[in-house]
């Protein structure tokens, strides 16, 4: 729809709504910066230069530039829903973002798809989501939900929805499993996102003529050279878990920016409110030396090329009156947003409340009675070792250690001088009771349990601990409030954080989930765990596409040879 | 549809179709020069690095690059169908044109257009059109056709239309007329391209602000400049009768690069022959020192993203394998064109033959019969001036010259020594024997006329001369063969070029209308003409929507004020 209201300001023929006199306008396009007036009506760009307007701001020579694009988030990460999300990342300049809600969709499915897009329709953020593609991310595990292809091609007729979201299933695509390559064809014509990291050579040249256009795995920077030869987008990422940024800036010049965004992937409260969100990587990208226009153009053109959101990512006519103001170049701390030309946040503040409704279909979700669940560990007779996760400090991915258990009475302990905790993982979706068990090194705990809802990605109920009373107490404390973090120790609940929307987020404040979220962190720190986020890896420990060996409701999987395997080393499974 | 077998081969499970060993690779991508294997099957690229192939290719360090793309070209200025446009231009590497075939679809309307895409259908280049949005260009003249929005609409469903093609009438953009509004918002999320000479300020702001996303009418650097800084991709354009290009290689940097794209525009046989196509374009900005990574991507990868065209512009899985070959990266002279795999052209000669299909659809759409037209020009009265047009040279603009008649036995007659001759523009698609009638200036001829089907945008018959019996010959030579070009002296023909296709195009070979039009111009030469091409100059005298003194079959156009005007000055029209 063309809005003739909006050529008669641009024109000259009516006044614009409003203008902005001497920006320093950051110009993507001819990428450069450049003095302009620029003139807003109907929440769109009019034109430049000075001309009438109800209403004036002078910028007195601050800079002017796109509202920032997050190429890839899980919203999940943040632990609030959309709208709180929102609140959370708009007052740092963010206006556009593209979800895989793969999170709630591995709860909930379809409707939970459609809570993340309704969640967020009202609110002053622009919020696209891809369809997730991995759900659940392997059948060696119990999620709430499966979409297969006819159940995501139904995504197809949302507006919201651009595309495919990350096809994690990268052996299957290069294979050319019927089932991924469904998933692919449902989208022809349409963004497809990938997730490969470290593939590489013939391997890759399929997952990339199987159509996939873009990754945000890369680690080392040949490995994300590789990729833009052949064609993909990279998004340069730095998540809370995954600080891949610095290593791939030399990537950026010139000649291949033109390929590359930025995106958070997931980061958590503390890293969005400390740090920041997309905001936080451009200006890592200029302290590390990358050209200003440059930098902003992996947070705004590109990923609007990429995504083809034509009506945005560039100040420039019939464009959205997407905007942000700062005042240093080399340090860009975000002070006025505009989104659609209405101001929506100032000085790192929202200026607009939001109302989640989480009504039924998104709550009560974790279907476990704590207190009938077997969490035993019986030794089954004298010596052998057994299979232990091996945590690795700040990776998502684990070693297989081959250990000697504690055994008392008959049954495999914790024993946090070895640092050998217990963990579970308990399904949670259906009420079927199925508890995977095992054992834990690297976790620190000296006494007490962790727990939590939050497990990639089939979101089962995780716990570990150095007792089977405290794992019990944390159990509780999470199913309680139907879902969330939390710390116990033997019969007392010490901290925890209510996330009751699909265990995965809370409606309430950011910032009130973030200072439960400190009360946890310095409880588990008490109880003896040194890790920098021990909830974020314990929710790790079960996403079993990631080597070597992990945890699911169905016992321990192998992620190298991707198969269930017994927690005694040499025992049939 | 994802091809299982070019996975297969991809990741190496299957033999290539053919592999190019050692190629210097043009990699517009990551926008460097590589050492490459490239393998190809089913058509597409497979992947990179030595593997098995059925044929291997040995290039031997000669370049190889995606096959070039024409952004906007009006076949029809080549005078052939476009099955032997294709045996023109492929040789020169174009493998993709993008068409605006608003020439045939003023005289033949949407079967025209149809025309146009089933004649290219079946060769070796790939030929996309735009809906020709302005037919007829005005109301002052009489066209074949004419189409609305909803005829516009009715192409959204080809396969081979992108979009809404160059949309000419600016100023009712600008003005936001609903005609032109309706014919853009039928095109809603489609490509639209633009034609807006030396617009500028609040009113390209407009145009801009409408959805239009290109212009290939710039001729000054700072225009050029003004729209890239408003978002319109900017197309370089190197036509016969526009040479543009140098003014704006300038333009072409790093930072700019990637929203300009190089495009022919119209270019008659001789120049497609002499000079070439976008390969001429690409060797002119090589040579004025335009690095040789971006004077690709201007012909390449720009256009292919530009035009959402994500299967070429690029060597990299999955896309088409439409390549080039060539030894001097300084200066590109292309040797092997591969089409979807195949080789299609070498040597600079065409290794396909084509059969154009011209049924009676698009023949016979010269209505005229030149005996009993009144071309007669009386004086009415004695003194007083009147309008002459005056061409300038090698433009397509006009001037308005105010003069006194030759006068003789009470007819205003030519005056080869004063450089004065009759035009007139005769209504060829319905058969009303409407005359428009004028005097032109700057033509040269001393004796003689020449007449033609091709006069844009309408395409009626448009004849010059120094006395009556020549222009009727002239007449009767194009007519008899169902339109062409021809050039007479009394009552013998003395050359002619039949284009028998909607009076516009041949569809015998370019090498053989190329000679034909050489005749033309020797014959024309030979009457006293001195302009370079005096063919395309006459064609141009009758677009009105150029300034400034234009003529159509309605009569002598101020194209300034857009209004008929009378042959008398002060006369009332």
């Amino acid at each position: 729809m063309i809005e003739k209201e909006l050529l008669a300001v641009a024109r000259g023929d009516r006044p614009a709504d409003r203008l902005f006199r001497n920006a320093r306008l950051v110009d993507v396009l001819a990428g450069e910066i450049r003095e302009a007036h620029v003139a807003v009506a109907r929440g769109r760009i009019a034109g430049f230069g000075a001309r009438d307007a109800r209403e004036e701001i002078d910028l007195e020579g601050r800079y002017l530039a796109p509202g920032l694009i997050d190429a890839h988030v899980h919203i999940e990460s943040s632990l609030v829903v959309p709208s709180q999300f929102a609140r959370a990342v708009v007052p740092r300049g963010v206006t556009t973002v593209i979800t895989d809600p793969h999170e709630i969709a591995n709860v909930l499915g379809l409707p939970g798809i459609r809570f993340m897009l309704r969640d967020g329709a009202g609110v002053p953020l622009e919020i696209f989501a891809n369809a997730s593609s991995c759900v659940p991310a392997s059948p060696l595990e119990t999620s709430g939900a499966s979409l297969d292809a006819e159940d995501l091609r139904s995504l197809l007729d949302e507006p919201r929805i651009l595309g495919l979201a990350e096809v994690m299933s990268f052996p299957a695509v290069v294979a050319g499993d019927d089932g991924v390559l469904a998933k692919l064809e449902a989208f022809t014509g349409r963004i497809v996102d990938g997730h490969c990291p470290g593939l590489s050579g013939p391997a890759l040249d399929a997952y990339v003529a199987a159509g996939i256009g873009s990754d945000h795995e890369c680690i080392r920077l040949e490995e994300a050279r590789e990729k833009l030869r052949r064609g993909m987008t990279v998004f340069l990422r730095e998540a809370t878990n995954a600080r891949n940024l610095e290593e791939l800036l030399p990537l950026v010049d010139e000649r291949s920016e033109r390929r590359l965004c930025l995106c958070t992937d997931d980061r958590t409260p503390a890293d969005l409110m400390d740090e920041g969100s997309i905001d936080h990587l451009l200006r890592k990208s200029l302290a590390a030396g990358v050209d200003p226009v440059i930098a902003f153009r992996l947070a705004t053109l590109n990923p609007a090329e990429y995504f083809r959101l034509p009506d945005r990512g560039a100040v420039a006519p019939g464009r959205r009156a997407d905007l942000v103001t700062f005042s240093d170049l080399r340090d860009p701390r975000i002070e006025e947003v505009y989104l659609a030309g209405s101001l929506v946040a100032e000085g790192g503040d929202p200026l607009f409340s939001v109302s989640p409704e989480t009504d039924e279909t998104v709550r009560g979700t974790v279907e476990v009675d704590p207190e009938t669940l077997d969490l035993s560990l019986p030794a089954r007779g004298e010596g052998g070792r057994i299979r232990v996760i091996g945590i690795v400090p700040d990776q998502i991915l684990t070693e297989e250690l081959h250990l000697s258990p504690t055994v008392e009475d008959g049954e495999i302990v914790a024993d946090p001088d070895r640092d050998l905790l217990r963990i579970a993982v308990v399904e949670r979706h259906r009420g079927s009771g199925r508890v995977g068990r095992g054992m834990v090194r690297g976790f620190g705990l000296r006494r007490g349990a962790v727990a939590g809802t939050v497990a990639h990605d089939h979101h089962n109920l995780i716990v570990i601990g150095a007792d089977e009373e405290s794992m019990r107490t944390a159990n509780r404390a999470v199913v309680e409030t139907g879902g969330g973090l939390s710390v116990a120790r033997d019969g007392e609940i010490l901290a925890r954080l209510p996330l009751p929307v699909a265990g995965l987020m809370s409606d309430r404040p950011v910032e009130e989930v973030r200072r439960e979220m400190d009360r946890l962190l310095s409880a588990v720190r008490d109880l003896g765990s040194s890790l920098r986020d021990p909830f974020m890896a314990m929710s790790f420990l079960g996403l079993e596409v990631i080597p070597s060996l992990k945890i699911t409701d169905r016992g321990l999987v192998d992620a190298d040879r991707f198969e269930i395997v017994p927690l005694r080393v040499g025992a049939s499974s």
